[in-house]
C-alpha cells in the first residue's frame, strides 16, 4: 500500500467513524501520551482538557464523578461515555478504526508476543514508579534531607531493571520498531517511558534496541504532536 | 444455550483447538491464578511447572534464558513459545477459543469498559504490592523493629485504595458478575486480589459488591480448582 493510499483511507474512515471525543489528559503523564499517540496514529479529531496533576485536579468532585473515580489521567469520553486506562482506550481506539496502523496483529501468538511487551511496561515499570506511587513513598521519608535522592533510586531501579528484561525481548522481536517493522502497541508505550528514565537519570547507552526504536519513534509526525512541550498545558 | 450444549461445544473445540500448554506458576502468585481461571473456565488441559518465588527459582538462568527473562512468573508455554504477562495470555486463550466463556464483549465499547476494570486491578493495584516491590521496599527499612507493619501498610493502602475506586465502578458495571451477569475477563482479576486484600488484612466489608461478585466466583468450580491450596505446590 502506497502512503497516499494510506492516507486516503484513513481520510474515508475519518468520515464515517469519528465519535465525539475528550481526552482529559496532563502534559506529562506518560499514559496520556500513550493516548494521544494512537489519537494521532489513528487520525482521530478530538478536544483536550487538562486535568493539572500537581495541583490535584484529578481529585475534584467533578473529575471523580464524571470521569474517573480513580484521580487518574487519561480519561477519553467517547460520545460522552467515559473510558479510562490508557490500555483500554488505546485497544478501544484500534477496534474502532481497525484497517489502517492496526496496532495488534491478527495472528494470536503474535499479538500476544506485542501485548507482552505492553504489560511488560504497563504494570511491570510506570506503575511502580508514577506520581501517586511516589508520593505515598516519599512519606516514609519525612525528615531525610536525601529525599529527592530516594525518589529518584527508587524510580531509576523500576526503569532500569524493567529495561533491562525489555532489551532482551526486543533482541528477538525487534526490527524497524519493537515488533518486527510496522508500528504497533507497543511502540506507543515505549516512548513516554524513556522519556521517563531520562527524567530518572537511567543510563540508556545500556539499552540499544530501545534507544534505536525510540529515536525512530521520535521523528514520525504522529509522535511529534503527540509530546508533551506540543500539548496546550505544557510548562516550558 | 442449555448447559449439556455448552460442554459439548467446549468439548468439540478441545478436540481441535488443544495447544501443548506448560504453566509455569507459583500457588499464590496472583498472576498466575488469573491464568488458571482462564484455563480452567476455557476447558484447555495443561502441565504445571511449579516455580517457587520465594526461593527465587524465577530468577534462574534455565527460567530467565527460556521462559521470562523478567524472572516473574505466569509463563505459558504454547507450543513451545513463552508467552508471559497475564494479560496477554488470558487474551491468548481468549482468541484461541472464543465460543465459549467469552472473557470479553465483542462491542468496543463494552469491551473497553470490561478492560478497564481489569486495568484497574491490573496496573493501578497489583503491581504496587507485588513481591518484587515489596522486597525492594523493605529494603529502605533496614533497622526497623516495625518491619512487618511499614510492609503491612503499603500493600494494605495500595488495596484499600484501589477497591475504593473499584468499588464504585462495579455500582455501575455489575450484574452478578463484574460486568453484568456473564463471567469476564474482570472477574479472573478481582478473585485473585480480594485473596491479597485478605492477606494485607483489608476491612472487605467496606466493599459490598466486590465481596458479593468474589462470594458467587469462589463457589464455582472452575475458581475452586484454580485456587492456590489446590496447585500442587500449595503449602499449608
Amino acid at each position: 500500500m502506497t502512503a497516499a493510499q494510506k492516507k486516503q483511507i484513513i481520510k474515508d474512515e475519518a468520515e464515517k467513524t469519528q465519535p465525539d471525543l475528550v481526552l482529559y489528559s496532563y502534559w506529562r503523564s506518560s499514559c496520556s501520551w500513550r493516548v494521544r499517540l494512537a489519537l494521532n496514529l489513528k487520525g482521530f479529531a478530538y478536544d483536550y482538557k487538562a486535568v493539572h496533576l500537581v495541583k490535584n485536579t484529578q481529585f475534584s468532585d467533578e473529575y471523580t464523578s464524571n470521569q474517573n473515580p480513580m484521580g487518574r489521567v487519561p480519561t477519553l469520553m467517547v460520545d460522552g461515555t467515559p473510558i479510562c486506562e490508557s490500555l483500554a482506550i488505546c485497544n478501544l481506539l484500534n477496534d474502532l478504526r481497525p484497517d489502517v496502523y492496526s496496532l495488534l496483529p491478527s495472528d494470536p501468538i503474535k499479538k500476544a508476543q506485542v501485548l507482552r511487551l505492553v504489560e511488560t511496561i504497563n504494570t511491570g515499570i510506570q506503575p511502580i514508579q508514577n506520581l501517586a506511587v511516589l508520593r505515598k513513598f516519599m512519606g516514609y521519608f519525612p525528615e531525610t534531607d536525601k529525599k529527592n535522592e530516594v525518589k529518584v533510586e527508587w524510580g531509576k531501579h523500576w526503569i532500569d531493571s524493567g529495561f533491562t528484561s525489555l532489551e532482551k525481548m526486543l533482541e528477538k522481536s525487534a526490527g524497524k520498531y519493537c515488533f518486527g517493522d510496522e508500528i504497533t502497541m507497543a511502540d506507543l508505550f515505549l516512548v513516554p517511558q524513556v522519556y521517563n528514565a531520562n527524567r530518572f537519570k537511567v543510563e540508556m547507552s545500556k539499552f540499544p534496541n530501545i534507544s534505536r526504536i525510540n529515536a525512530s519513534l521520535e521523528a514520525l509526525p504522529a509522535f511529534v504532536s503527540a509530546h508533551p512541550d506540543q500539548q496546550p498545558d505544557a510548562q516550558k
